[in-house]
């Protein structure tokens, strides 16, 4: 099946995407304009963006201790991507945007990231960054940075992490200080002067775009001298790479930012990640050390600014893990049919003579191929389905609105994580379905392989998700996001039971979601946030495959209702029947054995005298 | 722990390698000649292998039109490996070899492996090369070739696999001709032309050596030209790339294998791989295109000569794959123990203004370091378990002999495949724990990963294992070495109940045990190979797991009762304690959802209809 006919059906037919052309945000749009920008995608990211993947990957950026070079193909891509429009999707259409819904702009965005993730990288940063600063910055700072990132002309970064800081924000040390007179009243906003290291910040430096925009955490220090400790103390701050004036136009003057090296990565090589330095003194402004940044939003308010993208930054990079995915299964099927290799097991292929086979009809190729299929496809179930939750945050009415910003809460965690451990083991198995083959660099499923490994680790590493899910989310609100989640899964479980064979997946959905809440309880039952969570990595799995168990249910109930109905492409509707069926069959199954150690509280990790390992 | 204290508690406390010294082939042996031994390859291992193994992965073999260029240290650290005489550490004294027992070998091995995969190869496959014309080359064979590449002469290959023939072997196309009158006449054995191409060649072409003594599976034609089809048409060559005369001296005269190109990897790149043509005409003998080469034993014969090797050689890749396992838990451990980041949760921790703590002290970085060990230990375990097998086969009495040799045949493909697998996992956690700097190839652990990847693919993938084990091994003379492997496990479980830790950990491997022979039994009961073996792969793993869990509980007993009577290292011992439990409570729960498909009899993946896909 084309990955094209699964996301129409996915966005159109099960999540119906055109139901949101009835709210007034999207009243302009229709069934037609949302697959005329599919359209646009599917063909830019064909032409412009997957023919260089591999280029993106080999001819690694460098610099030269002047400038950072990417390859042109690479410049042409995100160029043409920004010239379609596709920067500002979600915009409001005032602001020159295509006010599209969020999961039709996440649909966009799927096809760039299965044809080049390195490439795409440059506009997905891009855009959250413009997206933060259309929604806390002034409108000065609209006008300045944000609208030219969504027109093309500059890009974004996120400059969160320090070299001595990564999953632990709180303890950065990046000082901004009020940049003397006249500092509150820079039309630009609060001025101040940064000080600090930046770590892996990807798009930090090269020449794709006119100015840089970075969006930078910082402490101010109080009166001693002292940066305050924790989270509380962060503000954020827009630190643009060449200075602009109060009308957002380029001086010409350089803002004191720094390249101090590339980090040269295993992967996701097309985009040039950095440490850069801020206000060392490399580029003095007005004479003195001191990077000239504009305060977003309130003093401390900077980690709120910034998560308030963190649901979609996560769910993105849940969706590139996801299309990584997609694009090994698309590689592995395709090389599967084509490969001769080896005869029936059993009689049918005693004779010697006889020409060998095509390898898909090997039964444990096909187990490869099926469980890419249900890793890929069920991690774009679960994508679209929280993106269609931004939706439902955004303009759905006040009670779906609630409803659906609960459930975002606490799917994030697992959109994120989920495609990120099981999409990578799909690139896998894509290695394994080419032999040797797969193992050279001659073949795509490598680099697939390579970049998706990122994903469990940027954006809040395997275990903050784990951390995040079962310390915070499932408890938030007296638990309500968690009930509403098995409302959702038991709804389910009763309209599969309509179908006579899908009535023991039901059971089986029903089942886990009991061991999900067995321990959610175990975990919670003295009320020690420091043991609950002791074993939440097992939680987050035996979580994360009851999600998408749920989820393949719930398409699966929909593919009978169509086939019965003689409705829709069957070999479509077959094959997500035949994945579901893999998924309950091979891949649930494995929950109890996850979720055991939560529900005994087994204490070894808590206790365990390290200097035994 | 070091990795030296644990091999020598295994290999001499639990294996009880000295006891060896009581047979008449390691009579001049004794534990301090394997001490000395081993105390040698860590040395050379430390000083020669380690600190290039970055750099044999950068400076990957390039071809200039003439020569395959590696970097200068990979020479002298195989040649130094070879001048120590470690190549015929197996061989008989009076050709000049060690006469070591082969656990002993392995154990040796393991150093280089674990310092570098990619240089060590060139030493292992010469070895298992030379140890094959030991084996079954005629006495001229044995001087002209063999004994050279012991002595650090030449090196060797293996030359199995095909472009278009991989994992069926009967598919090849590379033919041999007799080379005229004379032909049968040759002190070197009966001499051949060979015409064909061989693929994925380590060590192919490279100057590291005087020789490379090819080692090629071929077809001689029958009378009507055409070659005979399947396994039992396939003969054995010695293909030299220089000529050598009657009394094994160097002639000059290069004979016909050409470099058709190199592979360029994933990883293990300081191996060079090649794609070699034979007999194209490139370097004509006497006048005209074809490779000579020598039979070495019977025609046809040749797959049942090259798979006396295989058992071994399939241990070694586990054993590689171990040892990358190994290297990556170093790496992992030491950072883990210095990198501060965040603080512990609840009360303890909430004072942001502490410093952070090492993140060992994370309860998800114990879990990936105690995996990272169950997995490295566990695998060091099984290839030392199988290794000792390998020398009771080959010196025990009639009866050892006999239940050694049937119980190596069955665990051989787990010997090969689960370290694969979960050493693999082991270098992916290793990565997970060095958070973003994991991700870079500024440390080691992303080298460890993409080298290891390799593992499940060659030297039989991990479904030919799973067939193998399933399709073949487990049903062997009726079932007999399933049979004493279910006794042995019994009998560790017996063992272990008398530790009243233990006792559960002895049910719980019995009832894995029970579903392994469910299985078995479910998988067989029509007596249909082509049914038996379509869930193969789950069987594979929850085999696995179950073997590698009763050699767990098999240390832990040990572990148990010298810290009951105050004997050895205590942290050591009470790591294997850790370790173990940790395997019980979260890896060996598994086994029965991997089984279940088995047990159940699904045929999802027989009756698959592929056009779904």
């Amino acid at each position: 099946m084309t990955f094209r006919a699964t996301l129409d059906l996915l966005l159109l037919d099960w999540l119906q995407a055109d139901a949101l052309t009835a709210r007034p945000r999207f009243a302009e749009h229709s069934a037609d304009t949302f697959a005329a920008v599919l359209d646009l995608s599917e063909r830019l990211a064909q032409d412009k963006f997957a023919p260089h993947n591999r280029r993106a990957d080999t001819e690694e950026p460098h610099f030269d201790g002047e400038r950072v070079h990417l390859p042109e193909a690479t410049r042409e891509a995100v160029q043409a991507h920004a010239e379609a429009g596709l920067r500002a999707a979600g915009q409001d259409a005032e602001c020159g945007g295509m006010q599209l819904p969020y999961v039709v702009e996440a649909a966009s965005r799927s096809f760039f990231m299965k044809a080049s993730i390195g490439i795409d990288a440059y506009a997905m940063l891009t855009t959250a960054n413009a997206n933060l600063l259309m929604a806390h910055g002034t409108p000065a700072q609209r006008t300045a940075f944000a609208v030219p990132e969504l027109d093309g002309r500059y890009t974004g970064t996120m400059c969160l992490s320090e070299p001595q800081a990564g999953s632990s924000l709180g303890d950065i040390l990046t000082r901004a200080v009020p940049d003397g007179a006249g500092s509150d009243a820079d039309p630009l906003g609060p001025r101040y002067r940064l000080q600090g290291h930046k770590m892996w910040i990807s798009g930090g430096e090269h020449e794709l775009s006119d100015n840089i925009v970075h969006l930078v955490l910082a402490k101010v220090p109080g009166a001693d001298g002292r940066l305050p400790p924790g989270v509380k103390g962060i503000s954020l701050f827009i630190v643009p790479r060449w200075l602009v004036d109060a009308d957002g136009r380029l001086t010409g003057t350089r803002n004191d930012v720094a390249l101090a090296g590339l980090n040269h990565k295993l992967g996701y090589r097309g985009t040039v990640n950095t440490l850069l330095n801020f206000g060392e003194g490399r580029y003095p402004v007005a004479g003195r050390a001191g990077a000239v940044g504009y305060r977003v939003g309130a003093e401390g308010d900077g980690l709120r600014c910034m998560f308030h993208m963190m649901n979609e930054a996560r769910i993105q990079v849940g969706l590139g893990a996801t299309m990584l995915g997609w694009a090994g299964y698309e590689a592995a099927l395709d090389y599967a049919r084509q490969r001769p290799q080896g005869r029936p097991a059993g009689p049918a292929g005693r004779d010697p003579a006889t020409p060998p086979r095509p390898i898909i009809e090997h039964p444990d190729v096909r187990r490869m191929l099926l469980a890419q299929k249900a890793y890929a496809e069920g991690g774009l179930a679960l994508g679209l389905y929280c993106a269609r939750l931004v939706d439902d945050k955004a303009t759905g009415d006040a009670a779906v609105a609630s409803e659906a910003g609960a459930l975002l809460e606490l799917l994030t965690p697992v959109a994120k994580s989920w495609p990120s451990e099981w999409c990578q083991e799909a690139n896998s198995l894509a290695i394994q379905v080419h032999g040797g083959y797969g193992y050279t660099r001659d073949f795509a499923v490598e680099q697939y392989w390579r970049d998706n490994r990122l994903n469990m680790i940027h954006e809040g590493t395997h275990g903050i998700q784990a951390q995040d899910l079962l310390g915070r989310k499932v408890r938030a609100e007296g638990g309500r996001a968690l009930a509403l989640w098995q409302a959702r899964l038991q709804d389910t479980a009763r309209r599969a039971r309509a179908v006579v064979a899908l009535q023991p997946m039901a059971d089986a959905l029903e089942d886990a979601a009991a061991l999900v809440t067995a321990a959610t309880q175990a975990a919670w039952r003295g009320d020690r946030p420091d043991v609950a969570t002791h074993n939440a990595m097992g939680y987050l799995r035996g979580f994360g495959h009851t999600v998408v168990a749920w989820l393949w249910l719930d398409l699966a109930t929909l593919a009978s209702q169509r086939l019965e109905a003689g409705a829709g492409d069957a070999q479509l509707l077959q094959g997500q029947l035949a994945a579901a069926r893999y998924f309950f069959v091979r891949e649930l199954p494995q929950v109890g054995a996850w979720l055991a150690p939560v529900i005994d509280g087994d204490d070894q990790l808590a206790t365990l005298d390290t200097d035994v390992l």
